[in-house]
């Protein structure tokens, strides 16, 4: 392997524990592979070149761990980290796994199981500060419902927004400094889930009480199951100044949650992706939500690690070369033509435009050469060029 | 038909001009429909009970006539609303059939086409509310790519912002009192357009220099299209405020923009949506943005009208036994619980929350009954309960 | 309840010992449910009224059993079947479950997993035999890919039909009489599944050395998944005479596999659906290969049953209120035209049709009247006509 | 551009005359290129350096032209083909574009328009066999549904066979020699297209009088709008000798009809049906039914037919690389393993089969290494391997 693809912590790659320690299970068969301790999780992540680890409150410490238990656990897995240099940028919590949650976590019908949902992210937010977090992510993959009889959408929105400014603040009262990061997902495993995509989160955060304090993390594959473009709702999440994490992974339109290895299924819009970040300059972790084919052993696991990382800086460096390239460029200035912008309203102005002539046909009547520029972006792509 | 179904204006049913002028052209066929004069789509609106026609600019006014044949034609058409008893409370722009905006309107790369766009959208404002209409909905069918090597996609978001701006400001100064409502759509006729689902504009408007003026339309056939669950978009929508208008019409998850007749791909989906909006007291137009099949003749679209209504009225009529089932409302509370919601966040409080003992097993234990209470509801839907 | 719905033996109403023993696992939660012992699940369908039950070799036998063990399980079996009133129409094999089947099981790049998986099924076929089954469905899961670096889909194709040529000849040798029922879908567990849908099938059955032994069991799911209309691939392998055996499920377009109760993501589809069965005089189970929601407890899966049932029974009527009414009927009749078909080819016939002259504007003009006919069986499946 | 990408007539490259001569109009928006005479078009595919042109009977001749126009312009024509080097290989019938066709052509309810897209698809033949062409593509694309109540799907598929039953005795009695390639597609313009995927067609074909003389003609956007495999869909036709002719262009799965420039959407997903096509040795027209975006003129058609075919020979340098890789070798043949295939069945060989015993845990314990595989041919398609 060439050295110009070898990850660096500057890169800020980063696993989920859940990624790498994923068994192989699925709604048809067995674990293919045996369980990997989470120590043995981290000392991977050092082994291929990651520079931190993500995690669920219950990847680490069993949901009926005693406080003696937890404490040895987080102090063996700080150990652990430090060892093998990997950090931990990110913490979650699990709101999903156990049967208490069936009906939902923060919008559950019951009552008692929206109070143990707060509680237990609580003590999630604790568990990640004292790894060193700085991010806590919400995922609410059972927020959601099989039929809408259950109960209606707007209430679900309410005690989504009531748990989420209780967080917020607790996170005030303990001084975490934590940025939330929403990630939204539209089905599986619920029927449907609220905050189906990436933009129902940036319009759900507006709404609470501390807007500053939360933002986005978009999946790639999770905009990519409902068919919708990846980059355009990062680039809104940008623009809004919302961009707090990302999850890379890939994934074909239409289909269960396959969390393929980054580029895997569609290099083409990875590059887009890849380019948009490094333009922007995301200075956030690239996190990799995903995991190996059940067709792999831990070497497999490995591989498919060091493929997500590898892929990116493939297309990194292809991005540059796309930003250097001449006639890519020239096509690009061309279709912008040279007209000045609208400018801020005024009376006069809104007159002088009321007045304005357009020839609309000369306007309209230049080829604007996108499919070359496509052309060339794809041979680009393919390294031909 | 019962009289129970018939359309009444109170119930606020709009059609768009180019919903029932629709003459039954795709991409692989030619028209099958013989032009219907605006005049003609009035009188025909008055005779199957709507109570409202909604348009583009260029469904009524060519693009190309002049200031003379433009006012001849809005008084005629002025006259023909007042003879069949037919009101205008929503008009639109069309920024998408026209060759200038082959590269999208507000977002295109050319200054010039942006600028235009923004004056032909004022003039449609001219226009709207020269006939009354108090909402203008913007859709920005073309503003996206099939290539997004043709600009970074945060550039699209911020042109559009500038623009949705500079008609707020109009709007303002003309003294309009619209209220805007931004419709998403994911793709078709791009390949990928910007701000794909409701849940975009709904971050998006709390970027803008006045959010109060700017809600969305939401549109069935657009949500479904991505597989979305369009109750919960709207649900969030009205949580939020901002559903300012509505878009009826039905479509199959996956597929090309169908726009089918109200109820007639999904009656399910339609069902909750009904009930949905006449739960929460929805008090705008009933629109249906939909058209005949290629199959029929005019009074094969009256045929078409007429459904739309009389299914909307139907699944009503659902909503209200729905409500009023006691088997059903007694699952319902059920699975509600007993407890107390989470209250107001204090340090003592979230001491509280923290020491709190939840016996996980003990609350996931019962069963929710939710699969009777769908099936009883698929009884109502179907006239057998 | 009312009686007209009750399920009867003449029904043919099955369910898959897999379905209402479902514990509620997915991909991100744990069971909900305990275990459900084969006997009490063969009680349960008594219970609930269902005609018969099916199985995979490991749902009733463990996959390490002895073949003591075996025995006495199968003794015990239809000892609990006979109490209870419920036959076995169909057997099929598990070639998902076991990690050995990671890379397939007839398509597995592995010879020994290609022999093993023939094995496995042949002693299948023995248990289903023992147990009365009469069909034999084989769904082949993991065929299929994440890559396709991995193999030629041509040489998938070739193993299968190997595999299936030497199972026909087992069921020959055996005296079995089994009619073997293929099973497509296009996704999941696998990234892609070779023979994607039930039309890959009716292609592949003539292909072998058995044609006539082999048919298809379309499922609702399956097929939905990939945005397809189940009908038509049904109304295809009817035409064919392949339609061996039917799955009833429900599922919403471009998902994971929902398996929702029949009838509960869309009545309409499943309208068509029962009204074909039915017209069509299909004679075979119809087996629900379905599963109750994640909020239920074993109350909640009989409701689920009952409710695949009564809604197969409540759709049966309306097709068949459909088949009376005499406007609908009137409308197909009118749009059928009144001219003779086309006849055999010959030299003449030929020579005349060439020479015909068609008045194409005439024929094109008459609506069809579908808006009328579409929303008069809207309103049939309603109940509100 | 590289010479190593030119196209050469060997590679036989077509493209549908319908295709480069595309005004860009879409049901939003109107023709934004300026017709294209079909012997300009001639004069462009010479430019470019595409091999063949391929025809619907009405993107030559109008449908009302006279029988003298009719020879003039084909004499015309083949005038132009000779002047410009280009070849006829195909030619197919338009029987979608006239509003008699709007409930369909050979599945058509009213008989006259049965036979009237009969006679017209002989039309077409003679056309075509005038031209030169051998291959005669059949789509059906109005054959279908919005409602499924017009007709029973059966219906259909019997009076499409006595269609193509009636044009193979013609294709013999005129001494064509024509083989029939039909073409499935899901939906669109259709609300559901009957026979919807590759697989139906296969299914269908062996129903026919002559099944020798009919094959497939696949669609990469037609099998991907819905999801599935396009090189499996092939891998399966190539598998039963019925792989005809072929469609390339490119598709996001879920979406209208987008037919994109070869490789545009999905360059991975054209790798793998690259390769396919060259290691099996196919040696049909690889016809590209794709257009240019509605952003291009003349020039911008040129650049977008130029790049198909480059983009084809870029793919195809990469397969042989691939094919060629001692790496991706080893590891595709130890997935394989040693063990030898399953034989013919006999009672002997049953009776082994049954007795030999498996080590199931040993067996899977291996990993297949396909993340590498995957990885090793994702760095081959970008160029860095």
């Amino acid at each position: 392997m060439s050295d110009a693809y070898q990850p660096q912590p500057a890169h800020k790659f980063t696993f989920g524990l859940w990624t790498i320690s994923n068994r192989g299970r699925d709604p048809f068969g067995e674990p293919v592979r045996d369980p990997l301790p989470p120590n043995d999780a981290v000392a991977m992540l050092g082994d291929v070149g990651a520079w931190g680890v993500n995690l669920h409150d219950n990847d680490l410490v069993p949901i009926d761990a005693t406080a003696a238990e937890r404490d040895r656990i987080v102090r063996e897995f700080k150990a652990a980290m430090q060892q093998h240099g990997v950090v931990c940028p990110m913490a979650t919590v699990s709101l999903f796994t156990d049967p208490i949650f069936k009906d939902g976590a923060f919008t559950a019908n019951d009552p008692q199981v929206r109070a143990y949902a707060v509680q237990k992210t609580m003590g999630a937010m604790d568990l990640g500060a004292e790894l060193g977090a700085t991010i806590f992510v919400l995922w609410g993959g059972r927020e959601g419902t099989e039929t809408d009889a259950c109960r209606r959408p707007d209430d679900a929105v309410k005690r989504l927004r009531e748990a989420v400014n209780y967080l917020c603040e607790y996170n005030i009262a303990q001084g975490y400094q934590y940025r939330f990061a929403m990630e939204a997902k539209p089905n599986e495993p619920r029927g449907d889930i609220y905050m189906s995509t990436t933009g129902s989160y940036l319009g759900f955060i507006p709404t609470l009480d501390h807007p500053d304090m939360v933002g986005v993390n978009p999946e790639v594959a999770h905009e990519t199951m409902a068919g919708l473009n990846f980059t355009h709702a990062v680039g809104q999440a940008w623009d809004a100044g919302k961009l707090f994490h990302i999850d890379l992974n890939d994934q074909n339109p239409g289909r269960y949650d396959q969390d393929f290895r980054f580029g895997a299924a569609n290099p083409r819009a990875a590059f887009f992706l890849v380019k948009f970040l490094e333009d922007v300059g995301y200075a956030g972790p690239r996190h990799f939500d995903a995991h190996a084919y059940r067709t792999e052993d831990y070497e497999g696991v490995k591989a498919f690690a060091r493929g997500c990382m590898r892929t990116y800086l493939i297309l990194k460096e292809k991005a540059a070369r796309w930003n250097a390239d001449a006639e890519i460029q020239a096509i690009v200035k061309a279709a912008h033509g040279d007209g000045a912008n609208l400018g801020p309203f005024s009376a006069d102005s809104a007159r002088a435009l009321a007045n304005r002539e357009f020839d609309r046909k000369a306007i309209a009547a230049p080829g604007l050469a996108y499919e070359q520029l496509d052309q060339l972006t794809t041979e680009i792509l393919l390294g031909v060029r």
